[in-house]
């Protein structure tokens, strides 16, 4: 840190990301990223874009973009904001109406960047803590005087809010924004665009991180009300109107004309985590209800913190955060089904040695 | 606007881009963008590398283009932040110095985004009149007190300090961080990066969007010390550390190292500068001495404004801005030879209308 440092940064920091280790040896199940390639269209469109334009700067409005994600979701173009990655997105949503008070109410176990991100930027928030068993308590949300942000399904729990149970809280909080980060919708979920006819104070946020395999291409999307996506506009034109680049918005472009592609890998991705959840129940894992491209587990007998480790010599990276209530869970991303198959087998070996080392414990004090 | 913005973003006004028609038979030389293509390594990067790899993210590091950077300019790579194109970078230092008073000085006219930037997030600034002539005044930011920000070449005047006036404003600010928007330095200029080494208080920002033909890429770079990237690194990894995709870090690596293909670029831009300009001199225009790749000239007896005009009409775009003491100028972006051909032909016929519209004037004033 320097010495000149605007005191609002001071003692921050930053958000933690999962490794991104160079190794390609490693089975990478920290970052929830996609096992499947992009669409092949996504690589024809980028085979035959005429590169040379490069040296333009690239449509600041990102036109066909976002008429690629209207036409995609049945909204109207002015509904629809887009920008590098949907971090950015939620980033302007906090600074646009969270600055003034009462700022935000988030729940206490989510995606870690809403709290990093309103601790460095200055905008007021307040955690709610859930239910024992991870759920949303909707009374907490109802008539909150707050704007209200909550990842639907949720991370790191997987756990999904009906539409209808979102419309509750809409219902009781006319006059709150909220904002619904659907960073795992395509997951097998309902998502709440549709609800952005009806509640002009919705945002949904989504992602083409997940489901749709561009984590690589920084891109993501609001959809609201034509008020709001005026607000998110000023604030990004006056940041960086230039956030994605040529080569990224063809990307995108292409990937939101693939909904079939994009069904296909959802599809094998919801199979396999539910296999997979039974494998780890039958284990004696607790496994959360998961709505997500990952699953949330929390493992026999062994400490999380003991099979995160012990995983990663065996090559596998998980992801673990050692927080109040989350610090006996793991988060593990469900990739191809090879890699699974090596998830549970390596797991098997965990417990295995596990079970000898208790043995051996319990041998060496009878000897005692 | 929706009746939610917190109170600090209302009634704001984004930064007005140049005109970005979709159209191809405009001659766009509004917004100093190359017009040469990026250079073939990069093509061949692009080509050669796995796409598939866009499902996982990108390094958050910005490790190899970072190594590029330090390479091509001779620092250390701790000594080199890059992000998403170097509005990113120029706002992230505006809010890690600025917010506390007594904040920035910066020039009356110089890049408008720092303006805006500073007034949509409240960054403190005060604003120094050029003199008449638009150069700086040295002894206005002896011991000023604030944090300095100078467009060296300055734009759009395109005038410039050479790295001894920088390092003079330097030395009388030692307690103060001062930066350095060298957008334009490769054209023809010495950059103060050397500069980095002896004083940490240095912040020197370079694009990769105007000499190296990338401004479709986003990509900009700052070099520092290494506290003053640490403290920007923290304002990054919370806004969006995943700022710079896959593709466009590739492009980075790429166009840094081929630093032979950027500097025949530019010298042949530099060139053709000059000879346009001496053409703008020799039919009366006020020509500013330019340093960049952009020329800042205001028209014989016709307004700005009106010349501005003449040549859309004429399908050449250039920008005009309609402010105190720069509303007699246009900045027209030095293109390619049969582009600055063209402009000064359709000026010769924009000229000799308005020498027409005159002499029928003088001519129906006398019948009258």
């Amino acid at each position: 840190m320097s010495r000149f440092l605007s005191q609002q940064f001071r003692g921050k920091e930053g958000y933690k990301l999962g490794e991104r280790p160079k190794a390609v040896d490693f089975i990478k199940l920290n970052a929830n990223e996609s096992p499947f390639p992009p669409s092949p269209k996504v690589m024809e469109a980028v085979a035959s874009a005429d590169l040379e334009q490069m040296r333009l700067y690239a449509d600041p409005h990102n036109s066909a973009f976002r008429q690629s994600i209207a036409e995609s979701l049945g909204v109207s173009v002015d509904q629809v904001l887009a920008d590098g990655g949907s971090d950015v997105i939620l980033g302007y949503c906090l600074l646009a109406y969270g600055l003034d008070e009462p700022g935000f109410l988030f729940p206490d176990i989510t995606y870690g960047f809403y709290r990093v991100f309103s601790l460095t930027y200055g905008v007021s928030f307040r955690e709610i803590p859930l239910n024992d068993d991870f759920t949303i308590n909707l009374e907490d949300y109802r008539g909150c005087g707050r704007h209200i942000l909550i990842a639907n399904p949720n991370a790191p729990t997987g756990l999904v809010l009906s539409r209808d149970q979102i419309e509750t809280i809409l219902r009781g909080n006319p006059d709150s924004v909220v904002i619904v980060d659907e960073a795992y919708v395509d997951f097998g979920n309902e998502s709440c665009v549709p609800l952005t006819a009806k509640y002009p104070n919705l945002i949904v946020i989504q992602t083409l991180s997940k489901s749709r395999s561009l984590a690589g291409a920084r891109l993501g999307f609001a959809v609201s009300s034509p008020e709001i996506i005026d607000d998110l506009e000023a604030l990004r034109s006056s940041f960086n109107p230039d956030s994605i680049s040529t080569v990224s918005q063809i990307m995108g472009c292409a990937a939101m004309k693939d909904e079939a592609y994009t069904r296909a890998c959802t599809g094998k991705t919801i199979a396999l985590r539910d296999s997979v959840a039974e494998e780890f129940a039958r284990r004696g894992f607790t496994v959360t209800d998961s709505h997500t491209n990952f699953l949330f587990v929390s493992p026999p007998g062994i400490s999380a913190a003991a099979y995160t480790r012990a995983l990663k010599e065996r090559r596998i990276l998980a992801r673990y955060y050692d927080g109040p209530r989350v610090r006996d869970y793991v988060r593990v991303t469900v990739g191809t089904e090879s890699q699974m198959a090596e998830l549970i087998r390596q797991t098997d070996e965990i417990l295995a040695d596990y079970e000898r080392s208790l043995a051996r414990e319990s041998c060496d004090s009878a000897l005692v």
